[in-house]
């Protein structure tokens, strides 16, 4: 992959600029050892690194809108950055930019049980949000898997799903508001604890912007009451063409299940060995999970195994418990973790109306033949957002470009069918210059010329979402 | 209301422009008539009229692309107009404008029931979108009180909602993908039939952006399954912060009814001597309506009545048959047309979190009182989107001026306590003037700076959404 070359300018006056952060920031905020910035050099996307300039962890809004005001003056470029859990490295550093780690913002400011919304600084973890309300009987619905580490500032950065956001939306469903503070310094506030708002909606805007239009300091969360009961379903079939038109199926007939999760042989194979979860031996598994009442489980379970058994199913397997239902989700849960073990792993994002389920199966299994690369499939099937993992060797000279390759003709493919490439990874540096498969260069100019208006010099997390080549004139160094 | 002035230099060359418009379109698509154009001087904010210079009706994309390209070369103003049912003045014309109108454009271009999508010309009226799916057993959720008769153009602009949202979400939570033509006639997709999308959301920044941005021609919406069953149920209360109080207490225990709606005396008075749904004699009427099987309806239904009962209400009424589900809402659909045959009147959206109703609600008691103006409410309590009518007299001077101050009073209001300037009709020219109490000049600034982008001269809808004052070096006309 092409990395951008860094502005020598900048790197000069490195001393210059950690004196002038260390003169607004308590000095334990200010990182610039090499040493200890080579933790900043990559995120969960680890096959590329590159340490920092230098490191910038603040612990309040003004302490982010000062270290704005004094990147923009000296013209230093400035990656965002929440627990460094993007597996598209919209986290990853330059060698002249400054990381802003969210880290220590990790406040709960207000909760309103009434209105159903917390406040939080983004530095907190997703799973802690909950953690903060559930003792109350309420929880935040978005639920990537990486939810004990990744923080809501990156989740708001790549607009987050996760298993359960077939019912409940992804990201930009659960936020009303955030505080934004621009490449100036100055702080807005962007919508609130209410439906809608007049003029533009900068919120959407905002939400999946992937850090390049301002650092999102603290945000106002939706929050649900937690559902009666919950109760998994696994379905073992025969084939992956089979399972994805049960999924179509499923979606089709109009239940809304809180989840429909993928898993196929390979992925099982290895889940199994790693967590022994007692899944039964087929070519593909579902796990359905419905909630609610006693009674409205029982109904939406009737009509999901009605029509599953209509597909001939090898197996059919309802949780009678708690135990069991955490079985059914074992192997799913370890299954990220358990190929991590047994290979190096590129994870990709691309979504696909569902109906078009068994076909992009069946075409990833053709095109990671001819790349003669194994690839899993464990995703969220039920709003077609698909996770093939791509299994390769980092030492094996070649490996990691062919990976890439076997990569981008999967995501070609889900365009192709009228998807698109990311659900909920988002772009970073991963699929950059795979945007021109999916956007004309007249969509990707107004997307470029949004970005114009929050940071006229290209100095927020400028090397990502666009293509190095179509984003080089903006991106080539300002006189400071 | 101020209003803008027109452009001398353009209506002088009114006869120059028809005549390009004549040379694109079949000449009963062009209307330059006055004594035709007249029917487009004002939207359902009849206050205001203003006939515009002429009026196009295209029939396709490509049409409307050829038009735009002829107003960017002649910088003639362009004001897009859906079916003209604008409660806030958003398709009213100015004498040097262009009015666009896409009623022609209503066909549907595909309906996908696997993937529950249908694409169609946005002039096609919200209630026929239902129609062309129902037989099926499908229908759109979104439903303004006007959907009969209003375009989802219109509803893309406005983001528009209706009683059943609280449940289902408004338009940007049912919209997929549009084609939008830029001022200068480029044509660009935007989302599409997926999940998300690379890239920032642009398409969450065109809905609700009231036509400024572009002209939306056509849109991939989502469809959902027809409900099993629905049941309202009726409760009326001897106070509104009562009534207030049992809604925000039935959000809060986490229930989703379909709808909550609310009335107060003045609304009931009016609406039963207009449509005699033999309503109770209340201060305040909730109507409740919850969707699903028999069993989940009952079980909806029994933990709202066990939390209406907690605030002692004067009458509370369950439909035991379709015949009488039809006679409770019955009141509540009629009431707007009930108002207009008594009084004239002007309807607020305001949007405030739900805990804040009772607060609200007496504060605008006091706000109609000291104005001496009759103000009655009939709103989705359930989202906390109020729509006060303030009712006037057109005939009498000073009076509609009266109603504007009393307006803007409850507006700044909802916004005081969190709230915002308009949860569904948008800010048009109605509320313009206003924006400056929700958003700072910063918030201001950020929202032009992106109508700069999609139309840097201001020629589409300018003279709306933004206070005049603080858009007029923007809107000042450039030489053509």
């Amino acid at each position: 992959m092409d990395m951008p070359t860094p502005n020598p300018q900048v790197i000069a006056r490195k001393s210059e600029l950690v004196s002038r952060l260390r003169g607004v920031l308590p000095a334990e905020s200010v990182i610039d050892d090499p040493r200890e910035t080579k933790a900043y050099e990559c995120d969960a996307l680890s096959a590329y690194r590159c340490p920092p300039l230098c490191v910038v962890l603040p612990a309040s809004t003004q302490e982010v809108s000062q270290i704005m005001r004094i990147c923009h003056d000296m013209q230093v470029p400035v990656v965002p950055r929440g627990a460094g859990t993007s597996l598209a490295g919209g986290a990853m550093p330059t060698a002249d930019a400054v990381i802003l780690g969210v880290a220590k913002m990790n406040a709960v400011l207000d909760t309103n049980y009434a209105d159903r919304t917390i406040r939080v600084q983004t530095g907190r973890t997703n799973l802690s949000v909950t953690g903060a309300v559930e003792n109350d009987g309420f929880f935040y619905a978005p639920d990537p898997s990486s939810q004990l580490a990744c923080a809501i500032a990156g989740n708001i950065a790549m607009n987050s799903g996760g298993a359960h956001c077939l019912k409940y939306g992804v990201t930009t469903n659960n936020l009303l508001g955030v505080t934004l503070v621009t490449m100036t310094g100055e702080v807005l506030e962007i919508g609130g604890a209410h439906l809608d708002s007049g003029g533009y909606d900068l919120l959407g805007l905002i939400c999946g912007s992937e850090g390049q239009l301002g650092v999102v300091t603290e945000a106002t969360l939706r929050i649900l009451r937690k559902p009666e009961g919950a109760r998994p379903i696994l379905i073992g079939f025969n084939s992956n063409e089979v399972a994805g038109a049960c999924v179509s199926d499923i979606i089709k007939a109009g239940v809304l299940p809180v989840a429909i999760e993928f898993m196929d042989r390979p992925i099982l194979e290895i889940t199994e060995r790693h967590a022994q979860a007692g899944y039964p031996d087929c070519e593909a598994l579902l796990i359905v999970e419905v909630e609610g009442s006693d009674t409205e489980i029982d109904a939406q379970l009737a009509m999901i195994k009605r029509i599953a058994r209509s597909h001939n199913p090898v197996e059919l397997r309802e949780a009678a418990n708690a135990e069991e239902a955490g079985r059914i989700w074992l192997g799913r849960k370890s299954a990220f973790g358990a190929v991590g073990q047994v290979a190096d792993y590129m994870c990709l994002d691309g979504t696909i109306p569902v109906s078009e389920l068994p076909r992009v199966l069946k075409g990833i299994e053709e095109i990671s033949a001819r790349y003669g690369l194994k690839v899993g499939n464990v995703f969220h099937a039920g709003d077609g957002n698909m996770h093939p993992l791509i299994m390769f060797d980092a030492n094996k000279p070649g490996d990691l470009e062919k990976c890439e390759q076997c990569g981008a003709d999967i995501l070609r493919l889900c365009v192709e069918v009228g998807g698109c490439l990311t659900g909920e990874h988002g772009v970073g540096i991963e699929k950059r210059d795979l945007m021109g498969a999916q956007f004309t260069d007249a969509d990707l100019e107004a997307q470029m010329q949004i970005k114009d208006v929050f940071d006229p010099h290209w100095l927020l997390n400028p090397a990502k979402v666009f293509p190095l080549n179509v984003s080089a004139t903006r991106r080539s160094p300002k006189a400071a």
